[in-house]
């Protein structure tokens, strides 16, 4: 599996990825699953989930239509809404390629997509591509998308976000959310992979690759661990257990019974 | 949708179940999904997903089989295994009475359940008893057990449940974890309801109904709010950013970009 979220806040995005893959339990591995784009006038990044083998098949042709010229590539969209279905159409290419090709195959081409950044003077967006090529745009009421193992690590984001969110907290939220789903999913790993993108710069601010071992992850972990832990240790005693405190053994329940 | 967890510490257990059954979006009512069977020397629990009919069936025939005294019911079984067999067996019955008697129905008669307590001088122990009526018991190593949709209250039970928790902290960890689920799911909500069992009691410690507005709620909710921004706000901050602050504005980014 995979985990990817974006956020879109007034200052600009936060994208947050994890590396792993797998197919099969024995048959795990790291890939990237954040890729940008960028020229004078146009700054993308795309987060990919779902079979490997589209995804990479899908930024390819990216790449190579950029490269070749082509009439009509990623730079060449003059909004967000162009770009998204440009890639939802690679993405349908890609799939039907392999599908049906073997009888009674349970072959799964299919892949998602997170599409953000911003094209010329439009506002920045983030639009979420489903496999069958349409998309939905993420909006102040919804200023985040997810796509791959998205549960776990959603319950920070819907606590946190709000649309007047800044980058900071925004790239703080993403990476716990991060942390949330690999830590209940063993399919979703490090290296985790982080994007800032500041509104009007046509620049990534930060991109940074996060190892397993990376000294700062170690930290957050342990101190997002500790702090959870202090955040319930203070919540108020739910009714019928307000003689149980929590130094609470079997000998005092005894006493209480009695 | 449904969401229950059953938590095993060494002092006893813990239940707490949602209260919604929808059956599409414009039909939505309130079901209590946790049950209760008590005699002299046994003490169990029944938390239900799935198909509401199938559950209500299997609750409907557990106690009748009591009340007709069958050669065996939930009272005559020597160990939670045995029990769980016989739940299962029920499952299985209710399933088949109605699959296939129309052609091409979408019809899902699948049930879960969490089956849980003591029988006679057993340790107290859990189930999760599957749509085809096997069954895998909770553990020292996973105290817990969860049917429905578990994913968003997984990462709180996977941060604080240990095999040493004791009685009060399984408690308000199932509350925190029900109301992360509320709060990301629509199809997941009060009542919110709680039954705590205490070892070798057989009966419940405390057994009780949290409303939408129930004011111990209203408040566990608030407050865990709160206690989560005040735990996020103090974590460590991410490589990159370091420049930016919590108070960071467009206007303090466009100089520390100059």
């Amino acid at each position: 599996m995979t985990y990817c979220v974006g956020i879109s806040v007034p200052d600009g995005m936060v994208f947050v990825s994890d590396s792993r893959t797998n197919a099969g339990a024995d048959h795990i591995n790291t890939y990237s699953k954040l890729h940008t784009f960028a020229s004078d006038q146009t700054f993308l990044v795309l987060l990919t989930a779902g079979n490997l083998a589209t995804t990479q098949g899908v930024v390819a042709q990216i790449d190579r239509d950029i490269k070749e010229g082509q009439l009509s590539h990623l730079f060449t969209m003059s909004n967000l809404d162009q770009a998204a279905e440009y890639v939802g159409n690679i993405s349908i290419q890609e799939q039907n390629k392999h599908a049906n090709k073997r009888i009674e195959s349970s072959f799964h081409p299919e892949a998602s997509f997170i599409l953000g950044g911003q094209i010329r003077d439009e506002e920045p967006n983030l639009v979420h591509i489903y496999p069958e090529g349409n998309f939905v745009h993420a909006s102040t009421a919804t200023p985040f998308l997810q796509i791959g193992e998205v549960k776990y690590g959603r319950p920070i984001l819907d606590r946190i976000i709000g649309d007047e969110s800044n980058l900071h907290t925004a790239l703080m939220c993403g990476l716990v959310s991060m942390d949330s789903t690999v830590k209940s999913n063993a399919t979703v790993g490090p290296p985790i992979e982080y994007l800032v993108y500041l509104k009007d710069s046509f620049n990534a601010l930060v991109h940074n690759v996060l190892e397993d071992d990376d000294e700062y992850l170690l930290t957050l972990r342990r101190k997002w661990s500790e702090n959870i832990r202090v955040a319930f240790e203070s919540l108020p005693i739910a009714p019928g257990l307000d003689q149980l405190n929590t130094s609470t053994t079997t000998t005092n329940i005894e006493i209480l019974r009695s």
